[in-house]
């Protein structure tokens, strides 16, 4: 559904790749005027197709897919690009000197008010506003990928940002359907990516040492803990865990059993490297590896979109 | 559904704490005879009152719950309790000690059939079975909880467990609807409590800086990696992350990074004690903490029938 009620019309989309393109659809989507700034020559051909790649799935998140295209502009040149902006959404490659070059001639282009986004989940604020004369302007706009389907937006400001500023960044996520979350420190990865990280060295762990093999191993996960975080993220849940004193039980009765498993796994060192990255690929390549991808990622999506449905039901 | 085929029909339920009834609730809707041992004296009053609470979610879940009451006996002598058991679902005190003398005797009255199967999530086989004759005969057969309603069961054979043994054990589980995984090889917290305590010291590490609440926390996980991991482990996940190369492609491009993250929280010391306990327990107190248990639970119950029912309708 399209409750968009946020005083941004007008979303200049930099960086037609996957986050790009993804960004683009959900703004369309979303009722707001899309301009796509992309120095690629196919740049509009590959946008076009995307949105017509994700229309279904907008379509059954509830979203109005009729007049996507007729709101969408194509404007290679930057300054021209920026000129009417009131949200730029940068999503271009994570080189620091290309997002420097980048934002301090966006600010000399773009209107007070603008927004300055980045979907960057590598390169900090303070690298990026290096050259602006306002460098608190740009703020961290993170999704979790695909952008239109997960909610997720991590929001890191500048240490210069005003607040009011990332309260309208915060309020322009909301607008238009995602679950922005404001970030009080810019740490590096954020706070996703971090957990995600987290996770996967206990689980390559577990495959070095040949407890399970990588497709148990997300056959473990998908059977307990993911669907207990699909409902509940780990405080609560060891809270629920604690009996009747909640967090405090848990504390009081595991905390110490969960020191020794960070012990334990902590002075056993993980590596990709040569034979260890041998032996992850041999066992892809047994398992999902065999199936096509453009397969894969259609399942995922299907389950996902249902999970969504099922969790998530009005808050977009 | 009850789809259970195997030729284990008597299982003794040891130990009627909020584990053993959960079992003891599945095993009967799930159409076996069920005798439960526990030296309490209103083991029997607690067991069925529990059988009660979970009648509904058993009914949504397609299993019939009409004629539960009937086949339950329960019986405080452990010789009687066992002796025409096809299987044991021990579920009593963690103490290396109890169980040690438990699983003696329970040898010396039993079957010689009789599948020995211990909840433990913390002591380990070779502890548990130190002085059976047969010590081989006791593998763990570790839920998540609540077992009755999460798939997951980590079945970690003891070295001596004979491969057919174990094989039978797989088959009870996969008869009464479960996701049994077969560890190779015997860890400290199995694999799946492992994960969870990686991904919790991030966790804990993010509210210790400051950069997130555990709120806040708990929010980034069911809008992201939550979602991601209903649906799909994180070697799939990360498969399908490093583009048309799979997870060759993940290696090549995103190692690194994720690595140089390992080592940023590594170098970071996460010890639950005074001042860090104090603020988790202030932040728990001030968001979910705030909400009576029992409303909590019925909340993530409620939402995880849902998403079992979307994810993994036809697997029980």
């Amino acid at each position: 559904m399209n409750t968009n009620t946020s005083p941004i019309q007008n979303v200049t989309v930099i960086g037609a790749g996957v986050i790009g393109i993804s960004w683009t659809a959900l703004f369309l989507a979303q009722g707001l005027n899309v301009v796509v700034n992309d120095v690629a020559a196919d740049a509009e051909a590959r946008v076009r197709q995307g949105i017509e790649t994700l229309k279904p799935t907008l379509a059954a998140m509830g979203m109005p897919i009729e007049t996507l295209h007729e709101r969408l502009r194509f404007e290679p040149d930057l300054a021209k690009a920026v000129a009417i902006a009131d949200a730029v959404q940068e999503n271009g490659p994570d080189r620091i000197a290309f997002k420097r070059k980048l934002w301090a001639e966006v600010e000399k282009h773009a209107p007070l008010h603008t927004l300055f986004l980045s979907s960057s989940s590598g390169i900090p604020t303070k690298h990026q506003a290096r050259d602006m004369l306002q460098p608190g302007r740009v703020l961290i706009g993170h999704p979790f990928n695909p952008p239109h389907l997960i909610p997720l937006v991590e929001v890191v400001p500048h240490v210069k940002t005003a607040p009011e500023t990332a309260e309208r960044a915060m309020a322009f996520y909301r607008a238009i359907g995602k679950k922005p979350m404001l970030l009080k420190k810019e740490v590096p990865g954020f706070v996703a990516n971090r957990l995600q990280a987290a996770m996967l060295r206990e689980a390559v762990l577990m495959v070095k040492w040949g407890v399970v093999t990588v497709d148990e191993l997300d056959d473990v996960v998908t059977h307990s803990i993911g669907l207990r975080w699909a409902t509940g993220g780990p405080f609560v849940s060891f809270h629920m865990g604690g009996g009747p004193t909640g967090f405090a039980g848990f504390l009081k009765h595991f905390a110490r059993g969960v020191q020794l498993l960070w012990l334990h796994s902590k002075i056993s060192p993980v590596r990709f490297s040569g034979s260890l990255n041998d032996k992850l690929l041999a066992q892809v390549a047994d398992s999902f590896g065999a199936t096509p991808m453009a397969e894969l990622e259609a399942a995922r999506d299907h389950k996902q979109l249902a999970l969504l449905r099922v969790l998530h039901a009005g808050q977009s």
